[in-house]
């Protein structure tokens, strides 16, 4: 018999392959959550069975409708890659991907609803801070998964970082250059994230018997970098400024490295600064700047894979999914003397 | 009789606005296209005759469907600005605006209207670079406006700016500062603005007098930091190095600059550097980037606002706008000798 005529039986091939008939049928068809090396044993039996790959359905972006990654915001770049990782697991899955940059809370919910019925929406991808009863509402119009933010008292799935511990590790890290002086510039404290980098931030000075300076513990009210500017500007003037900044952002890590420099101090030698996400920002200024790396491209591509199972399995138990990062060392803190 | 309940009589307002009644309308409904102008001596002429403003509709964006604003990249943070102002528009016409991360060429049309079919959307704004015969088969099936970018042989509506113009201006402006060795950076010359700056900065050198040299015309395959950085590095390491970088977005401009930093040449002193788009980017360096700013929040706006007047009126004749275009200075070309 031709490879390509003979019509795989999936009962066959799931018992070489060792798999249940409904992962072979989700291999087959493209569809749902398969790990790389189920998918792969699965492939190869096939082959082993006699059957062409042929067989197996690959949806473009079309064939299963829209899927909604929603953002607080273009302004920060920190959204670009993780947008694009969702975007291509969607893709893969046969869903379109769109970007909706919206606030969502109890004002806009109606709007989103529509926009979700408008476009049938086969799910929404939550990067805002949102309150668990009205995330709890949205979940009762599509699926909804949170990525980066969410909301502690919600059972709804997310996959984010841990960033309680990062900010920890980075202050410490701090530390260990002999800096004692650590202003913080964090992001607007609605967001978990900042809050989070706030109590990580807080515990290691403690730890190190170090009272926090009040006035040094600063929300931003967005992710900007000329109110950060003027920000870092004002507390590098008082009488007795820090010796290291540590910021939610590289963009804000931006704005205190170009504060420090018009204030005619040297970054690292009298302010070692370290920023937050590792973008390509980090890398423009003169020093380039150490940050908290994120793993974005993986949170987009996780939070899609989950929202791709749970369109298909409605009742699995929801994924709750903490990521590593990690410190990426550069010329702000490299000090030498 | 209450202001609250008065009914507005169109024609009433029409006459003592000096308008027609078709523009008392458009107002009145939140639809369609009047100018600030016009629009205030309506709700002027409206609040005089004793109506209340409530009569006003004010469509949240759900009333009308979707709008699609297509972007070849989220990596490029020119486009963000472009996005918001368009949404802002969108919304006030009563349309919700969603952002499609897609290129648009013969491979991906297929998908692109069938995305368009399941969002039902009533148009959409393009910013990638497509070609004629691709937007008239797109044009079939929804509104389409260019933005940015726009196929010289179509005969759909666009907004840009005069590229060339802004390319020769900004050479001219750094023949003014005594350098003559200009390299220039450019985008992929796939795109139309690349190939008109490229015609204005020739323009410009050989007015001069200047002969260009080859390998200082450099087409970079995306708007990249790390390849513009490589590029840059190269250049500055031939024998007879340029005096002064041209390149078409701040983000080539920033790479350029650590490039010669990295060389352990001075800029401005020794390498003048003017970027494109005046974005963030061009405030966090130091030295801080000279750049041809763009409208760009205005762009998009403009885009919708004629997208949402064809959507309402498809015979309209097209519109085909360009915006001005400003040189910004700053330190990156501010000599002192």
């Amino acid at each position: 018999m031709n490879k390509s005529t003979k019509r795989p039986k999936i009962a066959e091939i799931s018992k070489r392959a060792g798999v249940s008939n409904a992962t072979v049928s989700r291999v087959m068809n493209s569809q749902g959550v398969v790990s790389p090396q189920t998918h792969e044993k699965v492939l190869r039996s096939m082959q082993e069975l006699g059957y062409s790959l042929d067989a197996i359905t690959r949806p473009g972006p079309d064939n299963q409708g829209v899927i909604l990654f929603n953002v607080p915001t273009l302004e920060n770049p920190f959204y670009h890659d993780i947008a694009m990782g969702a975007k291509n697991s969607a893709n893969l899955h046969g869903y379109h991907c769109l970007v909706n940059v919206q606030a969502i809370d109890i004002l806009t919910l109606d709007q989103l609803i529509k926009l979700i019925r408008k476009t049938r929406a086969a799910g929404i991808i939550v990067t805002n801070h949102v309150k668990a009863d009205i995330l709890k509402k949205l979940n009762a119009v599509t699926c909804v998964v949170q990525c980066c933010e969410y909301a502690a008292d919600s059972s709804l799935p997310f996959v984010s970082i841990d960033d309680y511990t990062a900010a920890r590790s980075a202050i410490q890290y701090i530390l260990s250059l002999g800096r004692r002086k650590i202003a913080f510039i964090n992001g607007p404290s609605e967001y978990k994230y900042a809050r989070e980098r706030r109590r990580g931030c807080l515990s290691a000075l403690e730890s190190a018997g170090i009272k926090p300076v009040d006035s040094w513990q600063v929300h931003m009210p967005s992710i900007n970098f000329e109110i950060a500017l003027s920000c870092a500007t004002q507390i590098l003037s008082s009488p007795n400024p820090p010796d290291a900044f540590f910021t939610s952002s590289d963009v804000l890590a931006a704005a205190t490295v170009k504060a420090a420099q018009q204030a005619g101090l040297h970054v690292p030698n009298d302010i070692a600064i370290v920023g937050f996400d590792d973008l390509e920002t980090a890398k423009m200024t003169s020093p380039t700047i150490t940050s908290v790396s994120q793993p974005r491209y993986q949170l987009g591509y996780t939070a899609s894979e989950i929202l791709s199972e749970r369109i298909e399995t409605p009742t699995a138990p929801p994924s709750r999914i903490l990521l590593a990062s990690e410190l990426v060392i550069r010329q702000s803190t490299a000090v030498y003397i």
